[in-house]
């Protein structure tokens, strides 16, 4: 069983006005060293192993799926051998 | 400057629907190697050289705002000297 770890983030280029929320927030609880906040989603996908190339799935769901390549980047891990 | 990157994650005894559709969705364009998904948060947060210890401010804002204990957990790590 493996464990995969995905990061969804906005691109640079676009505007996040969640993130631009949480840091008026941040800054309204005088935490004022905060300059930048972006919010993403993050994923913990559970596999059993996959006849394909792991790598090849994984991307190919991200691009179906889990992140919006016009506006999103996604990376991700593999943690290998989880045990529930 | 550092960049914090936190990881909002629902405790494992709390139900997670929006994971549950998103398996639902890959079983359905034939992933059938998914066993589960977890859905969390991921921010990204760029901050200037604090005061107080880093990980005292940063516990603090995810304690106060960023994460509800009560059902979520949070991790984070840090990466030094960030240019933008």
């Amino acid at each position: 069983m493996m464990k995969v770890k995905i990061y969804v983030t906005l691109r640079e280029s676009v505007l996040d006005p969640q993130g631009t929320a949480v840091k008026s927030s941040l800054h309204a609880m005088n935490y004022t060293e905060v300059q930048d906040v972006r919010i993403g989603k993050y994923l913990e996908v559970t596999m059993e192993p996959t006849e394909r190339p792991l790598d090849e799935v994984v991307k190919e769901m991200c691009e179906k799926l889990l992140a919006n390549t016009v506006i999103e980047d996604f990376e991700y891990e593999v943690e290998e051998a989880v045990t529930r």
